[in-house]
Parts: C-alpha cells; structure tokens; sequence
C-alpha cells in the first residue's frame, strides 16, 4: 500500500534512493571498489580488478532468484555475490576468484547503506536550505503583522507573525546544522572483514582501506563498527528532530486554520483539501501529512536505539532489526520535508483577521500589561488581585476590559487615561518581537 | 528496499493481501456494497446500484493520475470517488449522482483497511494453527529429553526440552485466543458519514448499515469510530504480543545454537545460513528474522497508540498517522509467524550434546537437589551455607561435586551414599515437568 | 522529583499501592502463605509455618541495608529473605529452615506483583464506573444541545454534544470490558521455582500450588510464566488504551476551550488554571495532565513489549526491565482517570456559544445538506459542483449561503423556499444523534 | 518503590540532583537571580532585590501545601511563587511586589531544569571520563590476550579481548564527545515571558537576559525555546546512546558469562550475584541492571521526540509531558554509567578459557585462513567451495581440521605443511588487532 501514498508522505527522489535497485548498486560500487583497492595494492590481479569492475556495471542480475535467496542466506549481499561472481566468471574465469576478497557481508552492506544515507542527506539538506530561505522571506514579510500568542491555546498576549516564524526558523536553523555534522561525522566506511580484524588483507590493510574509502567518498574510520552503532542512532535523532521541527510548523498552521480562528491557510491549489462530502471545507492536507510525519518518527528512532546493545563481534537480530527502520526514516523526513516547502511556500495570511481575533477577549490579553503596569505601584501581588477581579467584570458584562479600567478609580489614581490607552495598543505590547527576529536572522 | 527482503521478512501472501491494489479493491467492494444497500432501500435506484457495482468490479483505473492526486487530496479514496463516478457515467450517466452517497472517506477507508486485517488474520490464525501443532509434535517427541534449566544464561537445574517447548506453547495459546478475539470484536464496520450521525441516510441508516455490514462480512458496531480507535490499537498489540511470543522462540533457539552450546539448530538447507567469508559457520538466519520483527513491533504499536486522542469527530494528522504503521504489523507478523513455522519444522535437536552440558558444572546444577535435601534436618540457611562452600571447592579443585559430596562427614551422617546418588540423577531432578507438560497440552 | 507532581499526574491511593512497603508486604504475604500452605501439606512442620507467618506480619526489616543489598542481589527478594529468615530465627530457631522453602525469588517477586497490580485495577476499575457514570449524565443532560461537528478540525456539519460525550463513552465501556478481562485473565500466580518445575515441592507441588493460590486470591495458571510474559503486557496495553480514551476526551475539551470557541470549560474552582503572568487566563489544567499521561503511556507500553523475548527459563535483563515500566503505567493511568473524574464533573457547557458557533461559517456547514438534496435531482457531481461555487461566493461576499442558494434560479427550480429553509435548521441536521446515543447508552 | 531499586539502577547522587528539593532550589536560584538582575538595570529596587534573595535562601516552605497548589497550578511554579511572595513579605512588604516580575512559569521551570541537567551531565562526564581510562587499561592489559571471535554467536575467527575492549571504547568515546557537546550548546537559559517576547523588561530586557545568565552561569540562546524543544531532545538521544554503548558492553560479559563460555565474569563480591535457591550461581547483576537500562532509554528518548510539535507559543500537554520521562532519563543513564564502572573495574578474564573455546571447534574457526590462502591459488569460489566440503568431514568425524587439511591431496600440492601450520595458529590469524587498538587508543 505504501506506493499509493508516496505524493502525500514521501518524496520520489528519496524513495528512488532507497529503491532495491540502488541499494544493489551501491553494494556493487564497494565490490569493484574493494577490487580496485585490492589491486593497487598488488594483493589480486590488476586484469581481475578490471573484470570485477566490469561486471559489476552490468551484472545482469536474476532478481527473482536474488529475492529468493536472500530468504535462505539472510542477508542480500551473500547471493548477490554469488551472481557476481558468476558474471565475473564469464569475462574472466581467473578473476572469479578475486571478488569481494576478505570483505564480510556486513562491509559491504553497511557501506552501501552509507552511501545511500548520504545521498539522502544530501537531498534533505537542499530541502532544508530551501525552506529556510522560504521561511526568512516569510518572517521578514510578516515581521509587523501583530497577532495574537498563545499559551495552552489561551489568548495571552500579542505577538507578530514574524516572530512566530522565526520561532520556527530558530530550530530549523539546528536541525540544519546537525545534518551537516552528520555528513561530516556520521556516515562513514565500513571495513574489517568477518570480525573487523582486517585479518584477510594482511600488512596492506590500512593502504585497501583508505583506497576503498577515496574511491567511495566517504571517511575512514579507526576502527570497524559491526557492532557499535551509536553514529547510525545519532544520524536516525537527527532525522527525528527535523521531522519534530515540523511537526510543530504543521501543528502551528492547522490550528490556526480551524474555522474559528482563519488567521493562516496552506496554499491554494485545484483538488487540494477538498472533503468527499463537504463541499466547502478547506482541510490542513500538507500540515497533516507532516503531522502524521512526526507523529512516526519517534518510534523508528527508538527502534534504532532498541537495536544497539548488539552482541559481539556480529549481531544477532539486532543489525537486520535497523535496515528497514532506517531507510523508513529517511523517505519519511524527506516526505516531511518536501511537503513543509509546499505548505510555506504561498501560504495565506489573513492579517485583517489576525487584528480581528486579538480583540476577542475584550482587552484581556492587555490584563498582564497593566498589571505590570500596577505593579510598580501597589505591587505585584496586589496588582494581580485587582487585575484578575476586573478581567472577572468583563466575562459577567460582557464590556471591554479597557472601559472597565478607565472607570476604576483606584488605577485612574495611579495612571492617566494616555498611559491606559498605550496600555491597551497591541504595537505597545510586542516586546522585544524585532529584536528577537533579528537576532534569529543574522544566524544564518 | 523493502521488496528485497521479502523472503527474509515478510509472507509473500500477506504482502498482497495489503498491496495498492487490494486496498482499493477493498475501497470498491465498499462503494458497490453502499449502492446496492441504498438501493434495497429505496434510498438510489436499483439501476443505478447496479451500474455502480459494474463499475466496481472493473473501474479501469488511471494509476499514475491516482497516485498523484492521492497528494493533493489527503487521502485515496476522493480521487477514487472521482474515477469511480467517470466510469459510472460510461456506463449510466444517470447512476453517477449515486455514487458513494452519503458515506464520507473515511467510512470508505477504515472499512477497506478492516477488510483487508481482517483477511490478515485469518491467514495468521491458519499459521499459527499450524505452528501450535508443529511445536506439540515437538514437545511430545522431547518429552523426556533431559537439558539444563538457564536463569540468568547460568546453568540452573534440569528440564526436559519437551517443557521449554510447553513455555513456548503457553505463551502461543494465549495469542491465538487473542486473535479469535480481534476477529470477532475488534474488525467492524466503519459507517457514520462526514460527523458519525448517519445524517445522510435519513430514517433508513440503521437499515442500510445492516444491510451494508452483512455484505461486507463484518460486524456492525453500535457507532462510528472515526476517532475511537481503541479496537485498532488492541489488533496491534495483538500482533505485537504474538511477535514477542515468536520472538522467545527465536531467542532460545539462537542461544541453544551457539557453538559452545550447540543443543539446537534451525533446519538445514541447501544456501541457508551460510556465511560469505567462513565456510564452516551455520548462522541462525530464521531466528534472526524474527528477532528482527520482534524488535521492530513495540515501536509499531506504541505509534497506534500514540494516535489515539484524535481530535473532534475526525482526527487532524492522527488518523493518517495509523495507516502504513498497521500494515507494517500485519506484514512483519504474519512474517515472523512463517519464519517460526519453517524454523520448528525440523528443527535439529542434539539430545546428545544436551546430556554431556548438563555435566558442564560438575554437579554443581544439582546442588540445590542437596541444599534441598539437607535443609530437611539442618534448616535452609545451614543446607545452603555449606553446600555454597563445597560448590567454591567443586571450582578451586575441579572435582565433581558428587565426589566432595561424598567425602563430607558432615552429609554422610545425614544422608546415606544412595540417597546422594540419586540426588544427582538428573532424571530424579526434573519436579513435575510431566504433568506440566499434560497441563498445557490438554488445554487446546 | 516525582514526588512534586503526585496531586497533578498521580494519583495518591495508586502511589500508596505501590510504595516500597506495600511491595515488600507483598512478598512478605507469599512467603507467609508459602509456608502455611506447605504446613498444610506436611511438607514443612506446622510450628515453622506458624513462626514464618508471624515474622513475615512483623519482620523488623533494616530498610537501609536492605536497599543495599539490593544492589549487590540484584533483586530485593533476596535481601528479604535473609532479613526475613533472621527474624523467623528470633521467634523459633528451628523454623528459619523453612524460609522460602522451594520458591525462586522470581516467584515472589511477579506474585507481589501481581498482588499490587490487581488492587490497582480494581482501584481504577471503580473510578471508571464513576467515570461512566457521569459521562452518561452528560450525555442525557446535554442529548439537545447542538454544536457543530468538526473534521480536520473545520466546520463539518452539526452534531449534538450528547453526540460527542456517547462517542468518548464508547471507547470508555470497552476499557471497562478489558479491565475486566485482565482481573479475570491476566493476574495469575507465578510459581515454578528455579527453572519452572516446581522440583522442590515433590509429589505434593500441585496441592501447595493450588493452597497457595487460593490464601492471596489470584488464580492459579496451568504452568508457571517466568519467560513467558504476554498477560502482563496485555494489560500494559489495556493501560495505555484506556489513557488514549481518556486523552481523546482531554483533546476535544482543550480545543473547545480555546479562547476562538469558548463551548466547553473545565470545571473552575480556586486556584484552578491561573497563570503566574496572565491574570485573565483559565488553563485547561485538567486536560493537559491527562494528554501529558497519554503521551506517556506508549512508550511504556512499548518498553513491556520490548522486554518479551527473555531468553531461556529465567531472563538476563529483560525481567529487570519490566519492573518499573510496569509501576509506572498504573501510577499514570490511575492519575489519569483521576483527572477525568474530576473534569467531567462539573464540566461547564456554553450552549449559546455552541449555537452562535454553528453560524460562524454563514451556512457553509449545510452545504452538504443541500449538496445531498441537489443530488437526489442532478446528481452528486453535479450538486458538488454547483455548491463549491456557491459556498466559494459566499467567502467572496461574506454573505450567507442560504441567502445565495434562496437566490440561485436553478436550485429555485427544484427546491422550494420551506424545503430550502429546512435544510438549513441544524435541528434538520443532527441525522441519527439520538439513536446512536440511545444505542450506546444501552450497552452499560 | 522506585526507591527500593536506587543501588540497582540509578546512582544516589544523580537522584540526589533531582529531588524535589533540589528542583525547588534550582527555581529560587533563578527567581534571585532575576530579581538581582532587575535591580542592576534599575528595573526593581536594590532593596527588594535583596529581599528576595534572603527569602530564596530561607523560603520555608509549606510542602504539603505546594503539593496540593500544584496539582490545581498545573505546574509547580505558580504555587511556589506564591509562597515565595508571602515570604518576602514578611522581610519587607514593598519587595513582594517585584518577585517574579515579567517572567513565565516555563522560564522558571525550564531554566531549573536546565541548572540540573547541567549538573548531572557533569556527574556523568567525570563517571564516563572514569570509565574510559578503566578500559584503556583493561585494552592494554589484554591486548594479546587472544580469543574466539563472534558473528551470529557462531565462532568466527579470533581477535584478542583487547580489540574487543577497544570497540567498546570507540563508542563510549563519540558519547563523551557528545555529551561535552551537549553541555556547550544544548542546556541554555529560558527565558521569554508569557509569549517569548521578553515584554514585561521593556528596553532592559538584553541586559537583564544577560546577566540573569551570567549569575546562573548558562549560556544565553538567541531566542526563548518554549515550543522549540530540540536542544532537550538531543540531550535525551545522547543519553540513550551513551546507554546503548554500556548496553553493548553488557550484552557481551553476560554472554562471555554464560555456563558454557566462562571467559569473562563480573567481579565477585560478598552477597554479590547470588540466587535465592542455587548456591553455586553467579549471575551477571551489574550486567542485567545496564541492560534493564538500555532496554528502557528508547522509549524515554521516544516520548521526548513525541513531544516535539507543541502548539503556539506555549504547549497545551506536551510540555508536561517532558518533566518526568527527562528526570528518568539522567537518571537511569547515571545509574547504568555507574553499574558499568563497578563491572570493568576487577573484570575477570580467564585467559585460559578463552584459549580453550577456541579449539571447540576443531579448527573450523581457521577455516577462511586456509580458505583465503588457497583462493590466490584456485580462487575464492573453489577454495571456498572445497573447505565447506573438509569442514563437513570435520563434523561427521570429529577430527581436527588440521589434520584433515594436511591429509588433502589437492591442498598438499598447494601449500606446505609449513605453511599450514600456520595457518591454524590463532596468533597469526589476528589480521590487525594491534594497530586498530593503537588507533582507537590514540584518539583520547
């Protein structure tokens, strides 16, 4: 069922990166790799390396019996080598003996594995790139566009749309930043043969390693990590904290939606979120597939993490417990992902709304302003007391909290009616909204 | 990559029990089943109903337009709807106002996707059916093949092979319950229309519901549960508690497989479980496929519950958020269950190799035989106190315990050399392992 | 810390239930009924039993030694047993020889268990029926009262809030039904000793079991569950579904209480909700304790299912793992039902803003009402057509749908103006709200 | 009775750091703080500033009170605020107007909680620190002490236990660095006021921010986090990881532990490791206690990522729902941090055992060493093809390996007996142990 959903949870690109075909691809880079690096260092034939390399091209694979196989040998990489070295046979008997020489499955899968993470964060982080500077535009666009903020979905006190997704920007911006770490750091050779000794590459090792590794792109590590796992986990966190930023840009925006609010809209668009049988909704599509997004992230992190305690020198279950959560994790950020630059890219705000819902409350949002205001006089606690009975006084008679100040004697005798007006003006109310902003900006 | 691992992770069966196709298959079966309830109604003409199941049965679907406007709408079934009507009108554009009336997507959606678990379960219950068998074979025929008890991986007391088959068994008992349990209560019609109330089917709703739940084969629940999803999330722990079942197994078997061990193999076979670089290994590839599902099911259940408190009368982002995670656990499942069938179908059992481990301690597993015997006339701490002396003796000199045993003045004079002797019998050693056995095998 | 939180996620009777000394006292209710049951069988003499069950009543325990020794034991049965068999020694020597006698600490442990989960699923069990209760209350009391109904969190079309209480109350009963089952099923007692075969109890192991059983009132399985370990995660399912049920209430009571909807308020009550800056403010305190719980509990549930494939007869660290997952989850769901007890009574329901709050969308929630009227006559496509453009006047012009349609020359000629004005009574609207109440109401 | 497990699964001191007590302090520590930096920018008077911090020094609380309040808060500020405000009072009245001026419950508790992360990860810092050089130590030790390698729990090939010390390290290395990374960018100051903007400082509130830092020596982040929660849940995915890695150690004694292996033990200590009913055990307690560990961190980290999409400007559930699973965390890691420093430090190798097991397998274990010698001559397929066939003879005859190899014909040919000989001893078949050990050492 998952291909009926990719234009709504995934993103082709990404789920063409993990596709079978490139992950068998990918292990066939390493298999003439490895070959390669083997014959630089004289331990197989240079001719052998060429028919490696030339097979692995076109290794004109049986996928049915590939399929099949994988179900006895446990892994894909087994059988695929076996076909491999069947094509390698037809061009050069002599060099049949020479493929994936003192690698062990879990080099090569981890290593493909690698190569196609990589890819993926690559595209993730183009995506990210994108979205930030969408967002940038949206933040400067709406930097004066006062609202309301809300605590526990209560009215507290105004804010500016700008502000709001600066917000959103400020952990984006740290999600960027780990992905590029996690390219840096995270996505490395794997390479140590049956029990990471290396024991089948004898005093050439080191040379095969850091050959292998120039001729994949990727870095080499001190040491193989069969069974250390922290930087796969590492990689899958980061994952699940871009899907969470998200998920809280989706979660934002869908409130803001409902019908009683209308302050901010996904784009427009022929056939989009319309209902079957309610002509004239409007429904959250993009926010709910990130939402559903960041709503499955969690639990494949914490498949990832379940999986580390792995036994010796080679896991038992737990290695082939990561591969498919792993790649999930990735077409579902990238899905994620692609569906945000969708949803911020024309979205629609209603700032005549925005000033409408901030006089909802008749004035009460201005209760902490004056309060405070008080406060300097009579104190905060008693400033309080007298606040929270008037705002009472303007549930019961339904009059603005501005009114009802006005006419309180004890607060004309501590602030003048230009004071309470100021008071009451959401533009006096924005704090240090501009400054913030700006501060958030200049990051990056 | 998923399709790669087909034969390692998943049941080919199950697998198209849930493909794109069978899902909308079971989407049409539920729009023709509408039309044709409406129209017993008096609710649509009955020739509309009868174009409208025409068009089911052969829709002439357009893939690709599908699949894209799955995207833009939110969910499948609105393109669906919209194709469905196209072909409707082909045939009859009167019947094409009839089409889907009153029932909004999501009646359309949960009740395919009840379809389609529903037909799951029913291919697990004849599997695991089948494995219940399996394994009494097993525990029968192993009755009395005498092994070490292990607590904490440390040789305990004796067993027999035949009751570590029976805990398995007990645990797998419970899980078929279960299953029959989700069958009969928890795969029910989806059917309230866009708020739950029925509000477009009038004063035939009851009727047509009826009539729609027994074409469809399930059963009609007393209300809509558009965002009730408690019976999905019992299904999934369900299936996640049968993993674990299976999971037990594969444990067992994995560590009974270990080479200082060696008490237990998974079935050979031509390819299995062969290494890429050590001829001579025979891995656990069977139990590692199910570790690896076990692994993966709590993250897959703990997401269904997670979307539980969905908002309102239907959910923003939480109802999506269930649909591939459920097929996942169907999928991994009914895998992981014809793992378990191929590993305990001729699984390879040393008894030999069973015997000559249960003296790996040099008595020492009948030590508490002794303490027991001898708590009788010196009390339990006295009992223990001297036989955890003798047992650090039994390891300071490598000499059998029954020896020091024997050679204690202290014992002698509390018990006669025959009494000692059969103290060490493991047959004498292995309580009410029998009438356990009867226990739980009389119990299905 | 968690001791700060106890009257907002706990609650205190649950807490108490399992404190260190309620668990203690558990064991300690084992080891006296061991003993008496044992006596009873002439497995051990009856003075013994008698001296056992008085020092198991008051053992004097070290309290801080024996947390010490926890540590080094590994568990807290061990260190018990040994404070336990020095107090039995103080009141008759010769007893302290039966201590424990045949048992394995893994027995004591999951019995106590068992013990203190069953008095906190009867505890929660009558909150429940309190909780059923009131919700049917409300359900009657508000059977009328019409609201709109609300998908993707949109306007969709009326419902009445009887309508959406019997919705929360339909997940409610089958908790209910589930607790119910656990209690029947699931709390059984464990007792095999070291590896499950009762070796040490001899021919008398099956009389012993049953005494056992029936002095702490907890059934008694046909096999001993040391590694088998479904029933208890069964019921940390039951747990985490009953506090999603009780999360999807808190989710719709925070949404409704939202500034913009203002239908619903928890109950007020001094000190209730204020905030520390916004004297204006009403937090939905209530409802984000018990969404702070729900959001809990899968990861919980989670961690119990994780723990299931224990190796061999006694486990290596998954036992260990359920300990205080398991705690947790009734002290969370006992918190939670707490706090929906106390939300649900005196909930305030703002009737005449629900009526205003139907208008908001001028009519648009009715289109689908005249969509399906149209439909009779041209068709659903058609009907859908002509009302998308309809209500998309209606947000160009801010004028009210049924003054558009009233005005339309082509709905003119197939709906007269009575026929028109009906469609758009909400009272016209609520479809099958009352028998669906009736028919959920009927089932408890 | 979470209390009863404190020597088992957490470290005093950490629960020591997240007492109620000390999260109470850590609130006052701010609430001076604030107040001292309100009075250096003029915004308070010096006089109430001192006030309060006389009072946030000597605040006597009433606990039962606070608790109470708490429950009806929502949070543990607000009622704590109150308490502090009555305490000021009665030092000087005119101060208690200025407690808490401006700032948000969340600022507090955020802040108070940072202060205590902060000091458990130092705690950590120094245990891991600790535990690295405990390794390096056990690295050098036996870095020649050879042994059995291991791939599905099969043998594979040998490495030395040092290499095997020095994977251990290279993980627990990258969590080191992690958690330093942690302390320099994620545990910053909260502080924003109700909605973030910092409206209640006016034009002060950059200097007051920042000095409000400085006194409580945090860093000071661009922007408050309310809704952004990232940085927590990066802490918490390195915590799991760091709990993955001691996982991983775990995993590896316990089994080197087993009965039949016997490698590597626990160190042994009076009370240590007993059974209640087998005298002559030894069970892996400080190994099950880190695995309980590791098992549990997934689903904590989970339900922190779970949180992540909170709405608007401050949460409705998600928030709370952090507090307890983020204390558990620490808690649990310092626990199994510290469990892990008593198990490697007095670790017992049984170098000789180590030799012993492996020879089990007859030689089988050299089999890829004859193997790969022989594919430079006939090729890999061939040479692999004729030593799976030899290693069957192995089994059906129990004979060495070896001998059969030296008796081959075909291999006599090919190699000398010289040569064979040294194919099978295991200190040539260690590949590059030595400088892999040197590279991972070298890297701390």
């Amino acid at each position: 069922m998952e291909s009926l959903f990719e234009s709504l949870f995934y993103k082709t690109e990404a789920n063409t990166l993990f596709s079978a075909e490139a992950y068998l691809e990918a292990m066939l880079r390493f298999e003439a790799a490895l070959a390669q690096a083997e014959a630089e260092q004289g331990m197989i034939p240079v001719a052998a390396a060429q028919a490696i390399t030339e097979a692995c091209a076109a290794p004109n694979l049986d996928m049915v019996n590939l399929k099949l196989q994988i179900g006895l040998a446990g892994n894909p990489n087994i059988p695929l080598v076996k076909q491999l070295t069947a094509a390698v046979k037809k061009i050069d008997p002599e060099a049949a003996k020479f493929v994936h020489l003192g690698a062990t499955s879990q080099d090569v899968m981890d290593t493909a594995m690698v190569l196609q993470l990589k890819a993926a964060v690559l595209l993730m982080q183009k995506d990210l790139k994108q979205l930030l500077a969408q967002l940038r535009h949206l933040a400067e666009e709406h930097r004066h566009s006062i609202m309301v903020g809300r605590s526990f979905m209560q009215h507290a006190r105004p804010i500016t749309f700008g502000f709001k997704v600066v917000t959103w920007l400020d952990g984006l911006i740290r999600s960027a930043e780990r992905l590029e770490y996690n390219l840096q750091h995270n996505l490395v050779l794997q390479f140590g043969g049956a029990v990471g000794t290396l024991a089948g590459f004898g005093e050439k090792s080191e040379a095969i390693a850091q050959s292998l590794a120039e001729k994949l792109d990727v870095t080499l590590p001190h040491i193989s990590w069969h069974t250390q796992r922290d930087r796969l986990v590492e990689l899958a966190s980061t994952l699940g904290i871009l899907s969470g930023n998200l998920g809280k840009i989706a979660k934002d925006i869908s409130l803001l939606m409902q019908t009683e609010i209308g302050e901010v809209f996904e784009p427009a668009g022929a056939g989009k979120g319309g209902s079957s049988t309610m002509p004239h909704k409007r429904n959250p599509v993009g926010c709910v597939a990130i939402l559903a997004a960041a709503q499955r992230m969690p639990a494949l992190v914490a498949a990832l993490l379940q999986a580390m305690p792995q036994d010796h020198e080679r896991a038992t279950g737990l290695w082939h417990a990561e591969w498919l959560p792993l790649v999930e994790l990735c077409k579902v950020s990238a899905g994620a992902l692609q569906q945000a630059l969708v949803l911020t890219n024309g979205l629609e705000v209603d700032t005549e709304r925005m000033r409408q819902n901030l006089e909802l409350t008749r004035g009460l949002i201005f209760a902490e302003n004056i309060s405070l205001a008080l406060a300097d006089k009579v104190g905060k606690a008693t400033a309080h007391e007298w606040i929270e009975a008037l705002c009472q006084t303007v549930s019961a008679t339904h009059t603005h909290l501005k009114i009802i100040v006005l006419a309180d004697s004890r607060i004309q005798a501590l602030l003048s009616k230009t004071e309470i007006e100021q008071l009451f003006d959401p533009a006096n109310a924005l704090g240090e909204c501009d400054r913030l902003i700006d501060g958030v900006l200049a990051t990056f």
